[in-house]
């Protein structure tokens, strides 16, 4: 069976293994082979216990799904599953979180996502010894259905999330076995920092989790997590496609590398070879040009930079904002801080389980924000620091450590995590900053701070083709290589400025959380590129 | 000043550059101050002739709007220039779509996205013979700002979207000239193909239009077609919301090529290399071991086929879809058909304006779609095309003619533009799909198709990792590159399945287009890498 397979594969594709690979599959298949016989054994085994089991119908495992009927039967959610179900009987699916046998019982923690419920499984007229043996025998993590009746508990079971019932189990079948070694434990994984080692309990390290990120991510912290996120990309749409703006899609794969040519990846592209786009920047502004007026946009941004720091990724999803305006770039700064209002809103109102569940192992202070939005000139923002006793020139860009340190200032003096920095040094942006008309230091370019790290970097842009021309020829950068950029600008161009957001930045400062890698489900780093 | 700008650019960047390109940037830069030179004199001109000018103050060339003040003035938008607004004195920015000087009076009409309304300036006691000769020069697409009177009209404009009012300007200021000569006429871009060829007028062909994008993009079937694109994501998404999805956001560089290798662009990556995402497939379903239950992303994928077809692209927008289900895959094809519905529905009742300006230009049946939506078997395609006299085995995939003419075949007997086929047999599907357990030559996947055109691939997927690698090997699949996704399945996974849609081609097919880089901004093919 196994040789056949293997022969029966695509010749092209075999010749293309190597033999060693070859012997290692071959391997692979024998080890396979030998545990399904191992399985029939144990089936076989079960089989002749259960002949005098008179529960025997009442558990097992269920042959593998493979949509062989469709069956009539409700699934009740655990998280649903509340007082005013007491006495019902109901099926449920869910995973073995955790399991104790004690005597002619068995009880289990079951969980779904961020919920858990306790069941009892008791040798009775219901349940017979093999049947609750079986039972205690199950794997954690592994899938069953149970058909159980809801039952009120006297005492709270604090150990769950459904706190005032518990199940009777009378039926319960696998649906998918776990192994039964984890590469991590779940309550390791949802434990806050800290309370480890003071009981000498284990917690898990970062590498671990996302060396094993499936079984990490089903935590209810990750949970929380990656739902919270998704609500932030909602929130951020639905705020914009209100405000009349259109979502556009651009490309990835670009012919020219847009903003110089540093921390760009190389792509090779049928005869000839490409980049990956840092940002949607050109793309968006040409949709600008192009009449759609207020544009956004969601999709990854690729930086090949070398930084193995807690907020920089190579791969992150840039949320991406291009606005025309009429006489002034704060019409737009009051768009984007208004956008961001409404996802912290939002936030706040709608995913309060999901905070709460995050703080209980990161415990963080609430986000806070001022409406209107905070706008302090850069130049303020400097005085702040210098009088803090930093030492830093006029035009000199902003370090990690002073950024953070004008966040405390700011907060310190406003009581707000979220403030914008506006009116920055022409020269530490990119060529496409529109200087500030009053100043030519200066530009009329701005970064967004959430807990004083930056999320935002944005200004109005050139739209003047011959300025634009000159700000590139300033920077160093060929001119060849922009050629269908600044022509974007040569049949009239609407004045206009934008900026992009980092997603994975918002949801970490948002909920006070220390690194990037825990708001990305898959991240991609210098040392990172699996699973 | 060209010289020291640079010189004033960064050292590394100028020694990068080439000799060559460092003479072309001076001649670009010699060109420039020219053409500055230039347009100076005739300023200088024009302020001569203003002199006598008693209009002087009311028409001329804005500076480049660099934010300089805060303009307490509202702009009303051309799409709400109507008859209620008579007589009023209003400021309009839009752009120059044609112009028309005709003795003392000038005739314009102004473009703002999808609306045109007609503007006259005529010698008078508002408006002097030169400010007319200003307005009569002004090159086509230029942005201006304009102040005037909305005026009642007693025959209709038909050449306008805003038939009912003219406007009588008062002032004229140009916010964005634009270059005279445009590499694209406008009016010939949303000319209906064959009308050019009988009154010998031009029609645009498709490379100039790509080439030239950013104003192509400008047409109304250009707006229409990306605006209707927005909610085409935005329906789909708010569907699936609805429904309890989790949007998340998978990695685009990844490790290994996940289905076997071919067509895949490489990323050089810091020392080593690796890949473009194929497909959010392995991705999503890691989510779904991961307990998300129910998720869905937006975003690229990378095809490096080498296919100049009009459906084909080598970078596209993937809208994907995987969910857990209880006992059968048709849970989840009811959910995505469900999907579907929704979005054509939405599109119907939401676009409709997009829907018939697209048609102006590209003539097409209104797309047609039942409630539930059909479902068909793959033995029941191929009969049907046996019946209209094709040869074709049981196990053999549909060519794309032969898709065709089953679109056309199910659309004459069924009157429905979509239709979902079922059970396609195993041999042409990917590893990863679930055997049909009734027929081992059969699987438990389903192609959708729009108007005889496919596109959706979804399955049910082998959620076991035994059988995910017995798949594998006999796909001849390196089992050491896609272990981490193996690794997956080893903790309990629930049954699931999914499907991926081309965003492009759904957009194309629902407006009864031709060629999917019409619904691609900026479309990546083989040979096209630019804008």
């Amino acid at each position: 069976m196994t040789k056949e397979n293997v022969q029966g594969a695509g010749e092209e594709e075999q010749q293309a293994q190597s033999k060693k690979a070859l012997k290692k599959q071959q391997k692979e298949a024998e080890k396979a082979a030998k545990k399904a016989e191992k399985q029939a054994k144990l089936a076989t085994e079960q089989q002749e216990a259960d002949e005098d089991d008179f529960a025997k119908d009442r558990y097992g495992i269920c042959p593998m799904v493979q949509s062989q009927q469709k069956l009539d039967r409700a699934l009740v959610r655990v998280q649903d599953l509340t007082p005013e179900k007491a006495e019902q009987q109901i099926w449920v699916r869910a995973r073995i979180h955790t399991s104790r046998a004690k005597g002619k019982q068995c009880f289990l923690v079951l969980r779904h996502q961020q919920s858990t419920v306790q069941a009892l499984i008791a040798v009775g007229d219901r349940a017979s010894k093999q049947m609750v043996k079986f039972a205690a025998n199950l794997t954690k993590e592994s899938i069953i259905d149970v058909e159980a009746v809801v039952k009120k508990v006297e005492q709270k079971i604090e150990s769950c999330s459904q706190q005032d019932v518990e199940l009777h189990v009378e039926r319960i079948f696998v649906i998918s076995q776990s192994e039964a070694r984890l590469p991590l434990q779940l309550e390791d994984a949802v434990r806050p920092e800290g309370e480890g080692d003071e009981e000498g309990r284990a917690t898990v390290n970062q590498d671990t989790r996302l060396d094993n990120r499936v079984i990490d991510l089903r935590t209810t912290t990750s949970q929380a997590i990656f739902r919270l996120q998704s609500g932030v990309c909602q929130l951020f749409r639905d705020t914009l496609i209100n405000k009349g703006f259109v979502e556009i899609q651009t490309p990835k794969i670009i012919s020219a590398a847009s903003e110089g040519g540093a921390n760009v990846f190389t792509v090779s592209y049928f005869k000839t070879s490409a980049y990956l786009a840092q940002s949607p920047q050109l793309y968006k502004q040409m949709c600008i040009c192009a009449d759609f007026d207020k544009v956004f946009c969601v999709g990854p941004v690729f930086r090949a930079e070398d930084s193995n720091t807690h907020r920089h990724l190579t791969e992150f999803v840039g949320l991406d904002i291009e606005m025309a305006f009429n006489y002034h770039y704060h019409e737009v700064i009051d768009s984007i801080t208004d956008t961001m209002v409404q996802i912290f809103k939002g936030l706040r109102d709608r995913f309060q389980t999901e905070i709460q569940t995050v703080n209980k192992q990161y415990p963080s202070e609430p986000f806070k924000f001022l409406e209107p939005t905070l706008r302090l000139e850069y130049k303020e923002g400097v005085a702040m620091l210098r009088a803090a006793g930093v030492e830093m020139g006029d035009e000199e860009d902003l370090s990690t450590p002073n950024e953070k340190l004008l966040g405390r200032l700011v907060k310190e003096k406003y009581d707000t995590d979220f403030y914008v920095l506006d009116k920055y040094p022409l020269a530490v942006r990119p060529f496409y900053t529109m200087p500030d008309p009053n100043n030519p230091k200066y530009s009329n370019s701005y970064d967004m701070f959430m807990r004083g790290e930056e999320i935002l970097s944005g200004a109005q842009r050139v739209h003047d083709a011959q300025l634009l021309t000159e700000r590139a020829m300033h920077h160093g950068i060929d001119l060849e290589k922009i050629k269908a950029y600044i022509d974007s600008f040569r049949y009239g161009a609407p004045p206009h400025a934008g900026g992009g957001i980092g997603l994975e930045r918002v949801t970490m400062l948002y909920l006070g959380l220390h690194n990037v890698r825990q708001t990305s489900m898959f991240p991609r780093d210098p040392k990172r590129l699996t699973p």
